[in-house]
């Protein structure tokens, strides 16, 4: 199995990484890293704390839910990061965490909108939330449906997951992904950042407008555009 | 005494978690282990700091309220404790702490809906909160009568203590319980987290909806029903 | 000056304490330590960081304000301190603060309500907020009005200090006092406690109702009554 | 060069303070330091991470835009600085952070009230904030026309920069400025904790009023002041 060591220390380094920046408490949140070359994903095993997680621990899966290596039963949302992994082409990290911010948001079931250059330096648009999951999905597959309700929705308002690399499910909380496990839960620490000063600008003004269009667009340009100019590139 | 050395070591072990996780200040909240084959059980002596504490300051008492072993008096809120044990079959462990957002709805007098997942996870209803104590009730036996309280809010909504481990006593604060002190006082970790993502919630919108019925079921089920899969058994 | 080693120690360490809880940054905040047979107290200096301080760097006054001992200029809220021993006997410590809860009730300009137990528990009434300082008394002397408004405010609403030890002055922060300085220091870490669920229970019902008054003498007097069974006495 | 080697310290100094309080997470923020004599200043490298930077990292410019050391990229926010330090004489350090109460107030578009005297204490008016930049300036040179947007806003209020060292921009967040790069941060420090209490006040009261103007100049006086009496001179 040592022909995965390296994805096992990407899922295992980002899981940690949910502990450190105290984005979840217990066994809460779970993040994987996937391998498209060889079609595989690490990712947290169901229920285990993660002071008792090592690289070993990691359970890997290929994209069928098969289990391709590992002991432990793999984490109960293992088939939402399936469904990211397969539609979201060029995704290889994925992180669910209950951040208390992200998921007041998810929970009073409305998109963030771009209230500031904080938010526009990381998404050029308001964070998309879900709609709940109907009653029919929830008996299918509620896993797997919960993947699917990320997809319609980014594909029902024409978004686009390489730009927006994180989400709100509706009464839920937050998926964040990116090219790597480590970007995935950067993403996540962003995204409760983000939550927070929007939650605290509604506080101050719950009519607060959100940033004007030109601002938000060059903020975004400057870190993302094709002329971008922030940082050591 | 060495017989109730593990009975002690499971209080003081709770107790000292109530200060870890920051469920209160100073001298305030308590946690206590029951051994239902003996009758008895180990809690907090009162008006301790955490600080101050070691197995052997753990109180014994019995069901009746007499003092089975200590040198120290016991907690203040023995009684209620006490009839918790008696009501509740199957509780050996029970913690009341001061956790800041769960008094917030404790001192706001409202149950705490369902907002989210991370509820549902967790208790498929909304927390009780009980009436405030009658005057009556008070001047009889105020820390009996305040276990009463809880015992009665139960049977009066026909709520399940195994299935709902946990109280908000209106104006006062948190009561919950488990298998263990070990669980009683992660029970306490968990409520604190709803509270502070359900006062976000409210904060953001006054009138949030609860989450829809048939996600509630599914994450409770995933989790506590017969047919359970999360986490590794 | 050895003769007052253990009063600069005692309004030492009680300074130390409103860093350690948080209870202000950088120079903000002082406390002080009053020898009532002597009629000398030990206070912070002024605009000293509290890394700085050492025991040696109390300054000593006497209740007419003038300097008995130590190198430095003491507080600039000299005279408050002053004030409030030369007017409520007993009180041998005193503490000011900048804790942000405290302060957002004081800035609001309004009393805290008995929300809850775990005010109750410390004090059986709302925690009083005096009115603005008039244009006549800031010209005065400021620091010796902020006392007498004080004292006024308690003597107004014939309210006892010894059982309420803690103030708000309108628009500025929390006083509070007790028998030692650390226990005047104490009484603003529950104070700031007490202030920071008020708030998060008004933000839940911005017309929440104070506990009700046969509660709120049950916990003051089960902790300080004539027949107080809180602790270990 | 060792020439610079003062300045540079400065300026990681204060980098360093950005993430030890709190005020930015990951790259967020940036910190310079001004030396007017040789009209040269220090500034963090762009999107660096304050664990990876050493004195050395940081990039020298005199105060047309020239790079005058340092081998990386300036912080992309560096035209802002250049901007200020140009048109605010006595300016020798300059912080720009993304402290989330600062952020919250910058994007409800509000100005900060003075509500109490621990506002007072530092500046004896509300902290100000600039309108939205204009698509033109945006398209034009975004970056130096912050600053330009910010010195408009002081000469427009005919606010002095040397007594109200502290700006909200509109949609942004707070930049802070003072004498010295450690008196910048120290100031950024200050309006995030006077940002806080002023949304708690806000909170509790959203038609809360100001500080009565008497009480305002008295607190900024005895502070700053011809007759300043705070601290040890």
């Amino acid at each position: 199995m040592d022909a995965f060591k390296t994805l096992r220390e990407q899922a295992y380094e980002a899981n940690m990484e949910i502990q450190r920046r105290s984005l979840a408490i217990y066994t809460w949140g779970n993040s994987s890293a996937f391998d498209p070359d060889r079609g595989i994903f690490a990712i947290k095993p169901s229920g285990v704390e993660y002071g008792a997680l090592t690289p070993y621990s990691m359970v890997l899966l290929d994209l069928d839910g098969n289990i391709a290596g590992g002991k432990l039963k793999p984490s109960s949302d293992t088939k939402t990061h399936l469904v990211l992994y397969r539609n979201f082409p060029g995704v290889c990290g994925i992180t669910h965490t209950h951040s208390p911010c992200a998921v007041a948001w998810a929970q009073a079931n409305k998109p963030v909108p771009v209230f500031g250059t904080t938010h526009a330096d990381h998404c050029a648009r308001e964070i998309p939330c879900t709609d709940y999951m109907s009653p029919e999905a929830v008996k299918n597959n509620y896993e797997l449906e919960t993947g699917n309700l990320i997809v319609d929705t980014f594909k029902k308002n024409n978004l686009a997951p390489a730009h927006i690399n994180m989400v709100l499910v509706a009464g839920h909380g937050p998926f964040t992904w990116g090219k790597s496990a480590a970007l995935s839960v950067y993403n996540s620490v962003i995204l409760e950042e983000i939550c927070k000063m929007a939650l605290f600008t509604a506080a101050l003004d719950p009519l607060a407008k959100p940033l004007p269009e030109h601002i938000t667009k060059k903020h975004w340009e400057r870190k993302h555009g094709p002329d971008a100019y922030y940082g050591q590139r």
